[in-house]
């Protein structure tokens, strides 16, 4: 999935990149970027679950290359594993340069696993809460 | 495109609503949709010309339903309408209840219009400026 | 209204930008101003009906004006027509160049319509909750 | 003029208070305002010095009434002293409950004193650059 | 205390500024810095009564130095006066050049008192409320 | 470091939780603690190299408590390993309830890599550059 930017994929998550998320070198925050991987993962586990879900860890996240002002940066997201409580999300993040008009840049991957939880956050099984 | 959720298309932008995105009656801040129609019109514009634009002008929003906290808002993109100098830019909005494991609700749609522009924000000829 | 700057009416917004409003080309991102406009119409709306209303819809905006990093923006706003449940504001925005030190532009103007409703969101007449 | 509202005067900043800048109580961040009456005061000492200024005093702040969320406020701002390099500028704050469709409430006031400087942030005299 | 930097000393906040965080001039905004200087006092004055406080004043602040992106800044409190209903805490600001990386300079301190209020707002006792 | 709260310890980063921070749960997002970890690490790298550096991979992060509006929370730095030109560093986190009035809950901890670089992003000796 990472090595060849997934033309006709539909992203979780899909921003351009603002000035207010630069750090103080000029680039993108990896915050900023953390963060929408923790969404996206998310959205993903909410196709199986429907209701409260938290995250609970985060793989190692290696960032291969800086995202920039005006990048649209696409979050893409693929069921990795699916357990009694929990779901894990493999999330591959991609920057396009020039609000979208330019080349395609891999940024990172991300494996994040989440737990279905009722309102006390206590673990319940995934699915128990149907969709509306 | 606006009487049924178009599952297959890949949006321009794609975002999760957050508590920081509501207004006082504690739905999501209309200013919040506009702002990214006139980001998602952009990208699309972008493909067509992948340099310096600026938004002129944007047709008639009504808005069709609510955006909750929670909910997983699409805006679509079609190019509708390329000139000399200038690109028209369809934009459909959705919201997906719950993370986007709920419902769709269709929001609203826009027609927004874009100038190329030199660095001196004087117009210049659509697709003057080539693709990196 | 629109054509020249009005020195003594009360502006129902006044903002100065600040860097974290910009786009990627350095100027005001269009959608801080029309998320302004939607909340000027809101106060002006607020006059007739001080409880709980909805924006239904925005008319064309024209975009005459790029809006800088200090600029001064004033939003001002007038009642253009009252219906049985709805109210229809006109916005005028100017910039004024310098933190309010320099000259001043005239950015655009727009007419939005709102809806007064109920704790469910259902219409109910203008005016029908009194002012505390 | 702290002890009526100023109905007729032309507000210096005039914004509506969003969810995004409550604090952990529920009420507006007192930050918020102190951010405003800042930028309030620079706008008023424009009006002398239509150009680089920096804030080196702001004098004891009272603050006689909590800010809710969807309070309009204003701040009124008054030249109190131009010295050679120097400009004291009065700013009176006030929440208008409702998006500005209820009552008046006198928020607090302060005495901001700021100094005209050049490019390498040395003081100059007050008015040494003209109005654009 | 504001003489020499306290090396050893716990600050009470302690943040690294960001691009968002400037005014026009391109410096750090100083409503930033009053913010966090409220934020810095409440959370001392919580040592003392850990439940709900607001500030009722901030005597006069001097800035002394300017604040940049980048810098990491760090506030520190000191418990002044603890009367019936009320308590007084001293913040003093430095600003560690480049990440932390560079020299510290002295940027302001200010004394602010805070209130023990009950739900209604109303003042109770310093110490009424437990420590969980 | 992460089996008791290390009281004397100087951290790196320390913040108020808003209501802005908060996720559509009403707990503190992920992604502003994932934020701040960067930032953190980046401030502990820079007592070595107090010059541009860019994190390139984060280890393996699991959440051990939610974190609520109102936490005051610690970032503590450790260096971990220092190469030729990057730099490892441990961040540990942790809450303290009630804006630091309340109990510590021990939230999550990380391993963040950072490599020295020049103007162009290319990598450069760690302490190549002098402290200021």
């Amino acid at each position: 999935m990472t090595s060849q930017y997934p033309e006709h994929a539909v992203p979780a998550i899909r921003q351009v990149m603002m000035p207010r998320d630069t750090n103080a070198l000029g680039t993108i925050f990896g915050g900023v970027i953390l963060s929408q991987i923790d969404l996206a993962a998310a959205i993903e586990a909410h196709k199986h679950h429907p209701s409260k879900i938290v995250t609970v860890s985060m793989d190692k996240v290696d960032f291969k290359a800086p995202v920039r002002v005006g990048d649209l940066v696409s979050f893409f997201t693929e069921t990795h594993r699916i357990g009694r409580t929990s779901i894990t999300v493999h999330v591959a993040v991609w920057a396009q340069r020039r609000f979208g008009g330019g080349e395609h840049a891999y940024v990172t991957e991300a494996e994040v696993t989440m737990v279905a939880v009722d309102d006390d956050f206590h673990p319940v099984p995934v699915g128990s809460v149907q969709r509306s």
